[in-house]
């Protein structure tokens, strides 16, 4: 078996690899055709909502004098990228090589890499964007890396762009803030090939805390150690154009602290369960930006009175929160996991009885692991599909 | 703002789905590199293992006498159908469309839809593939569904093959067993373009219970009432050829029912941190197939002692379950989720300290919806990518 068994292996690759692009073609044949002809799941997007929380945002940060390069982890999509670019922001965040990659090659620039780039596949593929993109900055927690950094932007004849990364307390990555932060800072001044350009320090920790209040007291009391690290460094003189950090949970709130320079929220474009449940400035749910993402499902099985199932499960929604989608217009209705393509819905409570075949919406529970589990964004403009977008997830 | 975005959303569809023809080039050039080449989090099988529990179950099952349609929702790719087809398998059981459009594809027949394919978009696909793969085969658990799939046969002049869906008491899809399941058994002989063949009923709930009596005993519970519907409709002379259902968890159990015709086990060409936990009919790992499915991702960060960040997150492993993965060569490190992008190890007990840049391996903590994360998944033999196979995942 085993020699036909090797010819099967290797002529798959080949063959399954070129079928791509046929699929890409039939997605594209999806626009101007009605949301209802879409096949579901269907990950969608209402565009005058996506729009409003864009310019919203934009109106927000320029009156508070803070700008903005928001977090492109959440769409993965260099056209809302270039939405955002449109709007004022200086650049895009971006988590991955293959997001950054994406929005290089859909014309966005001042990427902003907000997650370490160690090892050498990594630290080739960041030079080679930095060659096409100049502008392009990441994140360095480790003199080490920064040394690795630093010969490969020699060997290359370039310059990379570095933020120093700060842990603000959530014990995830970064360097310590005050002397550990400064001592970095000051060896990455004397690497060839790197240039500082301040200090990155995201709290996603502060970004879910329920209450105002309560989110404005922990994001302080996170974001202060790093903040008087920037001023400190400034003051000695210390390249430190840049302090970025801040989320959709508190783009009303970090401006205030007045030393950070510049905001990388990012579910603010989609919003979610997650976030509508943290509460607002004032309201128990959180509603400065209007949930513009839906998965559309189909009520597939309706065995009994009382329940219906939907096409749309564990591969379709997030399941990293406790809880799981919401219909948009079915009131009373409570959603529960039934397996990768199963969603199951209680209509004990619910305002009416979907049929077999009736095609549902709901806002999905976390935006951006939702958003990676599909393939398309499907725009819409009211009911038409005005644009089908490719999600740049994966790592390759 | 309104015309220039406007065009801003039309031009970018085209070009952003005509970048991932490269994006499918680059994949492919793989082919042939050390495991050490790929980009991390990368999703990786080990070819010699797969092939090991490929023919494990295939020998299994002959001397069980029951034949195979493994589930292919677990590695949604055709050139492993191509390997189980190899082994003695009748065929692939899918649960969507684009799954089965992708085993089409890819050469592989013998095709079970497990899930309901309701709704006027879905069933034009169902009659498509049907038209170029006349032995594909759905399920029905009601009765209107059944009218709508006779006038799509019809209309379309061919015939649709069916399964009665049952169910052995998950509520999620399924008629009840007995007279109502009997009932739609006898409408679906007197519709035009339909041809029953038998019933489908999936345990998922008995698949993973902890303990291998327990495990057969809340097996024979679920499915005594869909064997006994099956033995009754076949004494009535209806075409009852097929008794489809089983898992990975009772493969060993289910055959001794004597009534099931063919088991639809998916998950055991990979496992997973679950299965293995469930116990096996002798010990307390289940390990009766190994693991061969990993993710390998970098140490990004090390910023104390007893911590290692590294590149792998809930966008790279299933977050479903309560556990997360498990480190194959790191014993004592515990596994913490950091975020889209992130996990953490405790290392306070770990038998070694990993350094930034090191590359660690990962047993997934649930096979099915970690696939389903990943573009790829990299074939292994040893330290060399022999194939790069795309994930079919998606719904469009």
């Amino acid at each position: 078996m085993h020699l036909s068994r090797r010819s099967l292996l290797r002529a798959s690759t080949a063959a399954a690899l070129l079928s791509a692009t046929g699929r890409q073609s039939a997605a594209a044949g999806l626009v101007g055709r009605a949301k209802d002809e879409l096949p579901t799941p269907a990950l969608v997007v209402d565009l005058d909502q996506l729009e409003g929380n864009i310019t919203r945002l934009a109106s927000h940060a320029k009156s508070a004098g803070i700008a903005l390069r928001p977090h492109a982890k959440t769409h993965k999509c260099a056209a809302i990228a270039r939405l955002q670019m449109a709007a004022g922001a200086l650049g895009v965040c971006v988590a991955t090589l293959r997001e950054a990659e994406a929005m290089a090659e859909g014309g966005v620039g001042g990427l902003l890499l907000t997650s370490e780039m160690v090892g050498g596949v990594k630290i080739r593929r960041l030079v080679e964007l930095t060659r096409r993109r100049p502008d392009t900055m990441s994140v360095v927690d480790d003199p080490g890396h920064a040394a690795e950094l630093s010969a490969a932007a020699r060997a290359a004849g370039l310059t990379l762009n570095v933020l120093i990364d700060i842990d603000p307390g959530s014990r995830r990555t970064g360097i310590a803030p005050g002397e550990k932060a400064a001592d970095l800072a000051r060896r990455i001044t004397a690497l060839p090939g790197l240039r500082l350009r301040g200090i990155h320090c995201y709290s996603g920790s502060s970004a879910h805390v329920t209450g105002f209040e309560q989110r404005r007291a922990h994001s302080e009391k996170a974001m202060a150690p790093a903040i008087a690290t920037f001023l400190e460094l400034r003051r000695d003189g210390l390249p430190m154009e840049i302090l970025s950090g801040g989320s959709t949970g508190t783009y009303n709130i970090d401006p205030a602290f007045g030393a950070m320079t510049e905001l990388q929220a990012g579910s603010y474009v989609f919003m979610d369960v997650d976030y509508r449940r943290i509460g607002g400035k004032s309201g128990a749910v959180y509603e400065d930006f209007a949930p513009s993402l839906a998965v559309i499902a189909t009520v597939i099985s309706r065995p009994e009175r009382n329940r219906a199932t939907i096409d749309a499960g564990l591969k379709a929604f997030a399941t990293d929160r406790k809880f799981g989608p919401e219909p948009k217009d079915l009131a009373g209705a409570t959603f529960s996991w039934g397996g990768d393509e199963h969603g199951i819905l209680d209509l004990a409570k619910a305002s009416r009885e979907p049929r077999l075949g009736d095609r549902l919406e709901f806002i999905v529970p976390h935006c951006d692991p939702t958003v990676n589990l599909h393939d398309h964004i499907h725009a819409l403009r009211g009911d038409r599909v005005e644009a089908v977008w490719p999600v740049a997830r994966g790592y390759g």
